[in-house]
């Protein structure tokens, strides 16, 4: 991760620690639940990279010297946001593990295996964590002290994509069941709306709505982080594949597991010959992966010439994202900046 | 129900259509689930009474006489809360009816049925639709127009409860899971947080706060609101035993069937002789509960004496309450109001 990167994650850490510390207070009265769903949610939370976050603080500084506390405010409520949605999405998904620990709802199945049903009573305690991350979140958003324009800018932004956010899941859990064939426009328009405009264009908006940039700049911002967000899920895809469980915190392959519909394997089977997709199709979305399976899809990939397509579209994407760069009304270190994030999302190892 | 009470509930969903049809129009340029998801939330939310907006009408209507149109966006907005915690909790309790019709994850359950896993999928459907729920309800009050320090004070109104909510119904599952004993503390205690607090004291706190009435009033109305939701909250667990599918829409004898605890079940568990405790063991919480297995807890509740233990405490919170109301710094007339409110609360059959 870029290095100043680092100092965002510090302060937007501080303040979820205290905000939350604070509400543990509290809800510690109402039950036992209290002291432990904030507790887990916390360190849920701080076990991120909070890129989210950090891209507001980064947008912000962009156009802005002038320190501004309730930046870090929105800050947190998009990370709070942010792991909630993943809280819920690792149930739907049925994931035991994320950014290397245990995910949220196998946590609470482990609370207590003599219980009857265990799995379930894990699956509503999350969906109550999430919950609350939600109501958190809004509650910091709701009381934010800025003039109200641009309160209800930031509302409106916040709302718009996490719709986007909300519909492109349910558009991914549609795909995963229903096992129909889909195009390349429709894994661009999973990517854009599920991770791209989330990830990058709703940070870099929300930055520069704060700092005071008007509609022309938050659009070229939000186009920009389209570009940036898509070569981050190619890269994440990739990642899903080819990245080792230390590195990434995930399970080996567990895309491919859970037959997870990325550019790799949408080129993959167009590529390859009647029976290895006969045995491709066996091994997507198959529980009982093994690492042979692993390294046959690894070994398909890389002698189908997959790379070349999937580079061709990033080439594409980062020419794109440079030509926006070079538009918008910064100075020639931040563009420098900019450029180095765009680096970073296409060289990441985790 | 009061017969005002519809004026209130029509002049919520006005909004709530008008709200959404316009969220519908813009979500339906996303995806085909932008349309589907919005309508079906809004026939969700429109098929309830609608009781805790409109009991913000009602209670604002207690002070004030000058019309507020940020009011019905408060209820609207609680209105849909409530509406996504009950799409969660059906999911959480397995429950295939509410009010008389199929539940959100059923709904979705049975869109496909050629799905793989299709109970799973609609789970993670109806995860995603709670979700967008609680966006749409807080965009609407994040862009409230009434003064700072009210808008602040709301906000912390509704944080507060609806930590409380989630909090009661973790503490709440992990009773049904566990199968421990619990005490009629226990069971006042989680009724107190998850129902009667949200639903009446809430609202009443909503209210009179919209229509400039200070600390003192407030916690007058919390606890006058706590002992009409703890009535409110027996004649639940009553109608659960005793009411008919038709009028409550939901499955005969349901609260049995989960093995829900309440006052009736753990008044009647003190009281019976060791057989009969062990054939009431066996139909608590048992998927193959039967019309004979019904009539057998009514007929050893009306029996043993139950209603006089019930009848003994809700005549106690009838008293509390009735104090509560003769204290408060409004009219006569509304005071009458609010008795009839008490009224209904012990009376209702649906």
């Amino acid at each position: 991760m870029l290095s100043f990167f680092q100092d965002y994650k510090k302060s937007i850490s501080t303040f979820l620690h205290s905000f939350l510390l604070q509400k543990k207070e509290q809800l510690r009265l109402i039950n036992l639940w209290g002291q432990d769903s904030v507790t887990k949610l916390l360190n849920f939370v701080d076990q991120g990279k909070m890129l989210r976050g950090s891209l507001i603080l980064f947008s912000y500084d962009l156009f802005q010297k002038k320190k501004n506390e309730e930046l870090i405010k929105v800050a947190a409520a998009l990370e709070l946001i942010h792991s909630s949605l993943l809280i819920h999405d690792d149930i739907m998904d049925r994931d035991e593990l994320r950014r290397g620990k245990k995910t949220m709802h196998t946590q609470y199945a482990e609370h207590d295996t003599s219980m009857k049903d265990s799995q379930h009573f894990g699956e509503g305690m999350a969906i109550c964590v999430g919950d609350m991350g939600f109501f958190f979140a809004y509650e910091i958003l709701s009381t934010l002290n800025i003039e109200k324009t641009k309160k209800d800018n930031l509302i409106e932004l916040f709302s718009k994509e996490l719709m986007n956010v909300c519909l492109a899941q349910m558009q991914d859990l549609s795909a995963g069941a229903s096992k129909k064939e889909v195009s390349e426009e429709d894994v661009l328009s999973l990517y854009k709306n599920k991770t791209a405009r989330y990830t990058f264009s709703l940070p870099f908006m929300l930055g520069a709505l704060l700092a005071g940039q008007h509609k022309k700049v938050l659009d070229q911002l939000s186009l920009l982080g389209e570009y940036l967000g898509l070569i981050f899920q190619i890269k994440d895809d990739e990642l899903g594949i080819f990245g080792e469980e230390k590195t990434t915190g995930k399970p080996l392959g567990s895309d491919i597991k859970e037959g997870k519909q990325t550019l790799f394997s949408l080129y993959l089977f167009q590529t390859v010959t009647p029976e290895e997709k006969k045995r491709l199709q066996n091994i997507f979305g198959n529980a009982s992966f093994t690492k042979d399976d692993l390294r046959y899809v690894r070994h398909l990939i890389e002698h189908k010439n997959i790379f070349e397509k999937v580079n061709h579209i990033i080439k594409k994407f980062k020419t794109q994202a440079e030509h926006l760069i070079s538009n918008l009304p910064i100075s020639s270190e931040k563009k420098k900046e900019l450029r180095n994030l765009l680096e970073y999302n296409l060289e990441r190892q985790k």
